[in-house]
């Protein structure tokens, strides 16, 4: 079958022939629906050299936003129909670890010695015509749109689980979100606080189409500038926001972040650009935290699903065919892409 | 000035002349802009006897969901401007056991010894032209209608209480919360659930008009009949709701409410209908709770205030002139009333 | 090997002959340190036909409560050093539900197509030389004895459980719990109690000799009779308890402590004796709640280690050679053990 | 009376003759058990200059720490007793903002527009023989020492407001909590941590006597040098601390706690020698935060006298005549307490 293969540290990936997968003991063989093509896998692919923290090894199908039709079971499984619609869940930790054990993936504890540290991490994974899981990564997506369901897995899940850490911030009335970047996750970050929140949805972005997307969606919008701030908490009656999530990650959008942060606030950085802030008890509002997050849980997972299949979250993807999954590459390189690319092995 | 008067148990209200309070220390005198009529005001004139529990001694103004706007200060308060609106948070208990301090009034440990409930309940209420209460019961309503505000003040907050407690149940994707008895509590329940979580909120009265308006606030709404239950655990995909909330309290629909609960649910009994259920280990869902409530806090009042201000609540009205005062009383007691009867002393 | 056999519904177990298991893929074969015998063994080779709910199909090795120390692992395991101990989680789900996902295997949501409950409750447990299971289902015990250790895995992690979820009802000073029935699990929760929470920890039971244990743990014993309620209350100075557990369920000590709760408690019915309560509104201390509970998560039985670890927790019990295990349900069943019997087959 | 008076900005106290008060209306007016002397005293009379953030306007009695027995009521007061004990919450802010609504005055809204931040804090406080305190700031101290208790009110209750922020890190087996600086906060720091969770308390000083007294409370102690962090952290099992409490709150201190925080922990800074932090995505565990906090709430501190009413806690004071109040405060500015400061008006 076609895939898309990473053959080696930075080095742009290749469509190759490789073997069909076979599902081993406790997985399931899925038919691709769509395979999200994410801004990590370009960290995969030209930034990391073998022994970085991060570096996976070379040698696999790319691909840990995945969705798929049952197309076999291993030994062991049961409980699903051939033909029955799943989005996978990518982490796979040691599996016998406390975190491992709720379904936590992401931080298992044994890490330093798993083998890879997920599908399409290190282990094969969606941009190919097939792909092998473990049936406990599995979540079902009913009769839903599989192919668009597929950046759900990342893209959404990344922000629902920062977004359900804060929700203690953000329970009942007069309560103020921010959402700092508006891409493919801040977009969904701005659907999923419109969705479970009471809040008011602040949203600023650089370019106008982004900050449009996002009213559409229910937030209010404050363009970039010197007045940024003064807007943002003017908005909030001057307290300030109850929680915030910086998709960026840079320097000045964690002070722009941290210059309007309520007492008892949580200011989450979900961008991984590095940028740093000078922390001092007199520049923090009282109780306020600032903190980071990575990936959730395939518990959350499941709620994601929820809220797609009842219509409260809906992602934009631009579809490729297999044989042009390295276009998909190419443009999100190029920033050319407006939307989520999704590659489609099997047609829309 | 003019005054609607509780001058004996089981005696139907006066509308009187007294005398026009004065602000003692601590106190804010308020001319009123609404004062709703409540079903437990029916209670106090018409059930209670001397000695019993709940009953309030004669002799008082009543009203205990006002509104109204700064007219003048008593000593050692500080912070009001004349002609500011405010809401007034109507229990007041000793002021200085725990719960009182956290302003919750409803729970004093010392209520076996004090004066009185609240505003309205046991001291002068709103349903006059003006009333004095204590600084710290008022709730600032900026520019917002102070008339349509004032049932909030009971209609709006003990819904409210209820569902903030069961936050935890209805948090993320994939939750269902349902609304028994869609009365005036029950409507805005609705709209407390779809503003401020990502439940899908299922309804159900006896009423078709009152399920309309439950249906155009968001709510899916489900007929009484054999096939009840059946179509509510249905709409859930199976598992059964993760809070409901009763607000008749008859043995009948805290049944209907039990036998569709989820694991780990959560049932608040609102209504006080005096309605029973039998618990058994086997017949609950496990770590699914019952329970009931009672009003709430002045804080959640501010929040309450804060949906209203963004127009995320809005309490359905009909306004009576002072001088009509008593005919609200007679028209909710013949169950004439379509709206939360608000008495407007000084007019529209 | 020999192994304590459940051979048919109704019939008292066998002492047997059965081939050594071998791990298959995802599992460990672990050598059995100790295997505790429970109550609910005696329900499922006395009480249950086939076909009733919670009847387990026979043919099976007893033993869900089960330590040992790994001797072999199967296809895909690693991490694992012979030698080293471990405890077992009982429970086993379908392993891909939402449930299960989260490590809480009792409430998979496909339990009604599962093969079986758990290790020992359907397919072979703890009671016998050696046995095999999933590599998620251990927790580690590093150099603690692995002996004691084996009623951890029901006998602590069921009141762990129920502990667990009444944490916020028991945050901080002045906070009170109480313990109705004194035996393997109602010590333990003592003990639990004590240990993570600053709550007044209050017990009781019939046997003096179980509330001399309790009061050595810490606990302020009670003892039955007219005064038992009204002696509780006091206690509490008047206002009730916060959280209780009632380990035996019948009628009457569900009662008693309905009559103790404080506003905003919560009681948690563990013991499955089926006795009943009347709930209403009015019988009702505001927001206090009522419910259930069944056994506990992979997660909090790694917790439950943790505790047992750092001796803040020590199940008693009582040692039986595997030849004689048989001996040991025949004791329990006529109430002669002081302690959890716990089957040693490799000796002491 | 005979008062410790705060006369000018960058003066020391002086010992002088003032009028008894009165208790005004809604006031009580005690006479003086204890009034501790508190570092946060020497900033209002030494560092201060007029205008400054935090400086309180000259020209009242000190003491924000009290404790004593009522001697008379104001108008509208009830339910006390002439000679019951009771400890004074110091706070006072508006009266009407939603944070004073809920008991915690330290967050008022309205603080730029108060006329004193608290009771011997811009309005006069403990250190005289009598002082008229609010009715709604008083917690009952029953039959314990009212003198030792004074300390309590600050000092014990800002650390436990930080605990208890901490409790949800803390909850259950296996957590660790981290306690730096052991002056008269840390100590009641390590006894708070020790009676209401179950976490497993490392604490650290330069002072070989104060880690003498926390470990005689319980805690196992680290002592500084190369190896600090390191050992912080194997005690943990290499997983690192889930909260720590910095009570110094300088660089070098916060630093050392940072570098043992755990993933999903809280680190809170208590202590105000303001240093810093650099914070970035990639030096911090997931999901970890760091945070300040600023006393507690009323209701907090009915549970702290709780804790101390039942044994839990006690502060260690060092008792000082009225006469030699002045001697109190140079004994603390030059280092010579080893405990807290109590002044006792009327003799032990």
């Amino acid at each position: 079958m076609q895939a898309v293969v990473f053959t080696d540290y930075k080095t742009f990936p290749s469509l190759q022939e490789v073997d069909k997968p076979s599902p081993g003991p406790g997985e399931v063989l899925l038919k691709v629906a769509g395979a999200g093509a994410c801004h990590s896998d370009v960290s995969i692919y030209s930034h990391f050299e073998e022994g970085q923290p991060g570096a996976q090894k070379p040698g696999f199908v790319l691909g840990h936003e995945t969705s798929g039709w049952v197309e076999a079971v291993g030994d062991g499984v049961s409980g699903f129909e051939v033909g029955d619609a799943y989005l996978v869940y990518g982490p796979i930790g040691c599996g016998h670890c406390a975190a491992c054990s709720r379904g936590q993936d992401t931080y298992c504890e044994n890490v330093a010695s798993t083998p890879y540290m997920g599908i399409g991490l290190g282990r094969d994974g969606g941009m190919a015509e097939y792909v092998s899981v473990p049936a406990r990564n599995l979540v079902p997506l009913g009769d839903s749109d599989a192919v668009t369901a597929a950046p759900l897995a990342d893209a959404a899940l990344t922000p629902y689980h920062a977004v359900k850490l804060a929700l203690p911030n953000l329970a009942g009335g007069g309560r103020y979100a921010l959402v700092v970047g508006l891409g493919g996750l801040g977009q969904i970050a701005v659907q999923i606080l419109t969705a479970i929140t009471g809040a008011t949805v602040i949203a600023t972005d650089m370019k106008p189409e982004a900050m449009e997307k996002a009213a559409a969606a229910g937030a209010i919008t404050v363009p970039g500038g010197p007045d940024q701030a003064a807007r943002i908490r003017e908005i909030t009656g001057g307290k300030g926001v109850d929680a915030a999530f910086d998709f960026v990650g840079v320097t000045p959008t964690i002070e722009l972040a941290r210059s309007v942060m309520a007492q008892g606030s949580r200011l989450t950085v979900v961008g991984i650009a590095g940028g740093t802030a000078e922390w001092s008890f007199f520049t923090t509002p009282y109780e306020s935290v600032i903190t980071n997050t990575y990936w959730g849980t395939i518990e959350e997972l499941h709620e994601v699903v929820a809220l797609y299949r009842d219509g409260k979250i809906a992602p934009e993807v631009e579809r490729f065919a297999l044989a042009d999954a390295l276009d998909a590459y190419t443009k999100m390189e190029a920033g050319e892409l407006t939307a989520r690319a999704v590659v489609v092995p099997h047609g829309a």
